[in-house]
C-alpha cells in the first residue's frame, strides 16, 4: 500500500493527466460503467457557529480496477470577509492542518492500494472537471477567461482552461486587491500567458469563458453580465445568479444527486446550519430546477449534444464532487 | 495517529467494555446526541457470480469526542454449503486477507486518532449490541441460550449473553457437526459454563434466549419453535421466519434506515445481485414491516417500554450495523 504526500503528487500529476483520465472516466460513467456513492455528511455543532463534519463519498471505475473513498473530517465556520460570507475550514488538527484523505482500493482483489491527503487531487480534479466541460462546451476560438476568485481552486481552474483552449488573457477579480495581484503575478509565470488583476467584477465579466471558483456564499456572477457565445462555469450553484441558468441555452450539471445527504446530531434544525443552507437551497437561484439538467457524463459520452453555434450561451454547474473522480485521478497517480 | 492490529485490540478490549460503552452510546443516540450515516454500498459484478463491493458507514458520539468511518472493500460470492446459500467474502487481497478498516477522528479538532482493521471490533460490537438488547429484554432468570451458528459472530454473541445473564447452558446448533463440536469445546473453556453441541435445530430451540448468528441466506429459526417468555435475537432479518416477528409481543430493531443504499455499476439489475436480494427483501419474511418497529436506542434511552412480564415473547432484530457503534467502541479502545 502506497503512502503518498501532497508534495509527491503535486510533483508528478499534471492538469493534462487529470483532463485525460477524467475524460475517459466520464465516458464510462455516461455508459453506466463507473459509479458513485454520493456525498453524505454527518454534522454536529460543537460550539456556537462552529460545526464538525465527517464527510464521505466513494466511487469506482472498474475499467481502471480502482475504487476510491474520499473523506473529510472538518471544523467549519462562516466568517464575513470583504463583505462576503465565506465557508472557512479551521485547520484545528495538530500542525494547523485540515483533514482530508483519499483511500484507493483494487476492484479485483479488494486490497488497499494507496492512501494520501486529498489536497492536491481534490483541487486538480475540480479544475480538470471544469476544464473538461469547457473543452466540450466553450467556443473553439475562446481566448479570454474572466476568473472570479484568487484562491486554491482558482489556480487549478486557470490551468485547466489554459490546457483546453489557446488563451491570450485571463482576467482575475477577487474582492481583496492584494490577493488578486499576487495570484495574477504567480499565474502569469506558471502559465506563460498574461494573467491580469482587474478592479471590478464587470471587467472580469467581459470574457469568452467565465469561471467562478470561490468560497463565497453569495452571488458572484450576475445574469446581466452575460454576453452571446460565453461559457460559464462555477464550483457552487449559488455563485451564479438564477438568471444565468435561466438565460443559458445549455446548462449541464456534474451530478443529479447533487444535494449531499445531511445527518445532523443534536438539537439544531437543518436550516440553522449554514453548511446546509448553501448550495441548491440558495434563494438567489430563484427556485431554478438544476436537478433536471443533463449531466456532464452524458455530454462526454455523446448522449446529449453540446454547443450548436458561436452565439449560444453554455453553462456548467460543477454542483457536487464525486468519488469516481478520485478513483480516476487516483488510478493515474498509481500509474505515475 | 494510532495504528492498531486486531491482535492488540483483542488483547485489551473485553465484551464488558463493549457492553458498557455501547449502553452509554445508545442512550445518547436515543436522545439525539449521537448520529449515523447509514451504510452505502457501491457494487459491481467483476466475474459471473462474484461481486466487488466498496462499503462505508460512519457515525459519531460527540460526548466521547469521537467520529468513526468503517469501510469494507469486499469480494463476495454466494456458494451453497450444507444445503444453505451462504454469503462468503473471498480473501482475495495479498496474504489471503479480507479488507475492512475503521478510522477514528476527533470531533473537536478533526484530527485522525486511529486506524485499525475492523475484524475484532466488528465482531465484538455486533455481539455486544445483541447482548445489550438481551440485557433490556430477556427474562431476568434466563439460564439457557439456544445458539444457531458456530462461526466468528456466534462466539461474540455467546460471550455477550454470558455477560448479561447468569447462564447455565448454551446449546449450539450449526449444520456441520465438526464445526459445532469444535465451537462447543472452545467456548466451554472460554466462558467457564457448559456449551453443548446439539444435533437438531429443535433441540437448540428449547431455550430462554435464542440467538441466530449465521451467514445463512435462508431461514434459521421458525415461528413454530417459539415458547412463552423467550427472547429471540438475530444478525440478519431473514434468519427469523416472518411468523417469529408476527408472534412476538415486542420487536425492536437496531435502526430504521435499515436497507443499505445500493449503487450498482454495470448492466446487472439490482434483483440479480444476491447481496441486494437478502435482508428485508427476503420473501420468507412475508412482507412484515420491520421498518416501523421501535429502535434499540429508544429502549435503552427509556423512551419505549421493554418486557412487561415473564410470558411475553421479545425479539431484537440487529438489522444493520451502525457507524456510531465503531465510534463508541473505538473511543474505549483509545482509552485502553
Amino acid at each position: 500500500m502506497l503512502l503518498l504526500s501532497n508534495e509527491e503528487i503535486a510533483n508528478m500529476l499534471t492538469i493534462d493527466d487529470c483532463l485525460d483520465v477524467l475524460e475517459q472516466a466520464y465516458r464510462y460513467l455516461g455508459h453506466g460503467q463507473a459509479g458513485n456513492v454520493p456525498r453524505a455528511d454527518l454534522l454536529v455543532e460543537i460550539e456556537p457557529g462552529i460545526t464538525y463534519g465527517l464527510k464521505t463519498m466513494s466511487g469506482a471505475v472498474p475499467a481502471f480496477q480502482v475504487g476510491a473513498i474520499r473523506l473529510n473530517s472538518d471544523i467549519v465556520h462562516w466568517p464575513t470577509i470583504a463583505g462576503n460570507t465565506r465557508r472557512v475550514k479551521i485547520p484545528a488538527a495538530p500542525g494547523a492542518r485540515w483533514v482530508g484523505l483519499v483511500l484507493l482500493f483494487s476492484t479485483r482483489t479488494g486490497e488497499p492500494l494507496a492512501i494520501f491527503p486529498d489536497g492536491v487531487v481534490q483541487r486538480m480534479r475540480v479544475g480538470a472537471t471544469a476544464g473538461l466541460a469547457a473543452k466540450h462546451l466553450a467556443r473553439q476560438d475562446a481566448k479570454v477567461v474572466g476568473l472570479f476568485g484568487s484562491g486554491w481552486q482558482a489556480g487549478s481552474h486557470a490551468m485547466a482552461m489554459a490546457a483546453v483552449r489557446e488563451l491570450e488573457l485571463i482576467k482575475v477579480y477577487s474582492p481583496t486587491e492584494a490577493n488578486r495581484r499576487r495570484f495574477a503575478a504567480e499565474m502569469t509565470e506558471t502559465l506563460g500567458i498574461e494573467v491580469r488583476a482587474v478592479d471590478t467584477p464587470e471587467e472580469a465579466a467581459e470574457a469568452d469563458i467565465i469561471v467562478c471558483a470561490t468560497n463565497a456564499l453569495d452571488v458572484v456572477y450576475r445574469g446581466a453580465w452575460l454576453r452571446p457565445g460565453v461559457h460559464v462555469t462555477c464550483v457552487r450553484p449559488h455563485e451564479l445568479e438564477g438568471d444565468v441558468y435561466r438565460r443559458s441555452d445549455l446548462v449541464f450539471i456534474n451530478y443529479r444527486e447533487g444535494k449531499p445527504k445531511h445527518y445532523v446530531i443534536g438539537d439544531k434544525r437543518e436550516e440553522e446550519i449554514p453548511e446546509i443552507r448553501e448550495g441548491w437551497n440558495s434563494p438567489t437561484l430563484g427556485g431554478i430546477d438544476l436537478e433536471n439538467k443533463p449531466e456532464l457524463a452524458a455530454l462526454v459520452a455523446g448522449k446529449v449534444a453540446g454547443r450548436r453555434d458561436d452565439r449560444q450561451v453554455t453553462c456548467f454547474c460543477n454542483n457536487i464532487g464525486l468519488g469516481f473522480q478520485f478513483a480516476a485521478v487516483g488510478a493515474r497517480v498509481l500509474e505515475l
